[in-house]
């Protein structure tokens, strides 16, 4: 049996992806956007929220170690790490993996996107959720970072939707400026930066947002199947540039000792490494360098 | 004023891309497909091959570029280059880009494929129709490497549609050895290989068909953003596997020398050398080395 059920991408007016639709498993609208959850012929269970595809069954494991192993093996040390949104718990569990790090406190604000995942997307968090290490907020992300004490993470990963609706004020001077604030000396930020060859503009202006705060911008690249279009890039804003030029050798052996060498589908020291090579359609959106 | 009129991808059943048209502009049977072209809002003008889209204005530098580059520069001293398929001149273009290119033959089956690229693509190919170290061939590829002298070609670049329909013998064993027997000592043959999180069987039956008649086999990736679903894998069968480890230093000595450092929109010395890193949900499907 089929159907002629299909789910269109609506991130884009004039182009994207469209997915056929076994079955709808959820259709809520929380305080903050609208969810849905659907079980998908070809990429397993899907979520999206506004219309925009945040995560499938299938290739979920590219985006969610690449936002995490990246900042974390690049850091070398994070024991505190901030999430900000990540509703879905994968990049708690990714961040847990990391034997090293002492807490994880993950802070989304829509506690529908968490029941929602817990519900029909229990394998992308798996026990992440009871791990004594992490702190689970339903708090607005802005305010967290507002209040959160000088220099009391290693590493903030903000995986947001794209700098409109609820995700907007994650962009923002005043957000970057606080992160600058609570990381510590050797303290980083991540946060995705969308499609170039579609949203260069979402990449080229939050660079220079974050080069206002920080004294390294960059970013780096994943090949994520469902952010169709290409490379996303994950943008990069860090307090000490010698780290986004950490050798294969030395990644490795922090992965070694991290406990995550060997255990990923996506992530290896080499393309971590390569990662922040970008192509020059890319690169010229990021602000120039003296 | 908008159009509700929209061009949906057939590639995958149940999963795929799709446009809105801004008019269409071709619809032919050829003798050996169903060739559209149109013109987007996004992506300029877009060509499908029985419903599968070949060439985007906005993104074909990526895959051309990888396409090209990385075999020609990772030879290092290719001076005659045999090239399969890529009816629309990009290719031919960008190995004409390399001035040490004494000879580029290009055998594309089917003449209306580059009667409407020439028509409607006219920028993607360029002048290099009229090159006169370029021999273009409207002849089937299977029977010029079958008739080809041994050693006569450096490279050859197979720019086909999938392993399905009028593609599907540019994948057989014969093919390939007759690939090994044109090529010169040094020599080495890619094509492209699919999207692996949606095809990876194209990649592991093929490779272990180049297997039968080349000594080293692997694969390069590249984030094409219109071959949705992350990296698309170009297979790599070659006589010497050392050309695949060449290093950034040298690679860029050699574009330099061949006039293309500093042209190109994705393909970089560090992207060239990157792209044999593969991420191991593609390289577990590569046969197993020794």
């Amino acid at each position: 049996m089929t159907t002629d059920s299909w789910v269109n991408e609506t991130l884009y007016p004039a182009w994207g992806q469209r997915f056929r639709v076994v079955r709808e498993l959820a259709r809520v609208k929380s305080d903050f956007q609208d969810i849905m959850v659907f079980e998908s012929e070809t990429h397993g269970r899907v979520m999206l929220l506004d219309g925009v595809v945040q995560i499938t069954e299938m290739d979920e494991f590219v985006y969610q170690e690449m936002l995490t192993h990246v900042p974390l093996l690049a850091h070398g040390d994070a024991k505190r790490v901030l999430i900000i949104g990540a509703g879905d718990g994968g990049v708690l569990r990714r961040v847990l993996e990391h034997k090293n790090v002492e807490k994880a406190v993950m802070v989304e604000i829509d506690g529908e996107v968490i029941r929602l995942a817990k519900e029909f997307l229990p394998g992308v968090a798996g026990d992440a959720w009871n791990d004594p290490r992490a702190e689970v907020l339903v708090a607005d992300g802005i305010d967290y970072v507002r209040k959160a004490v000088d220099g009391s993470f290693d590493v903030v990963i903000v995986d947001s939707t794209d700098p409109i609706g609820v995700g907007e004020v994650l962009f923002t001077d005043e957000f970057y400026a606080n992160a600058a604030r609570l990381l510590s000396d050797r303290g980083l930020i991540v946060n995705q930066c969308g499609v170039p060859i579609m949203q260069a503009e979402e990449l080229a202006e939050t660079s220079v947002r974050r080069g206002k705060a920080f004294p390294d911008i960059w970013a780096f690249v994943a090949a994520v199947p469902t952010y169709v279009g290409g490379y996303m890039t994950l943008g990069w804003a860090a307090k000490d540039a010698s780290m986004r030029s950490v050798g294969v050798d030395e990644i490795r052996a922090r992965a070694e000792r991290a406990g995550i060498l060997g255990k990923t589908g996506y992530w290896t020291p080499e393309i971590h490494v390569g990662a922040f090579n970008l192509p020059p359609y890319i690169s010229k959106h990021l602000p120039q360098k003296a």
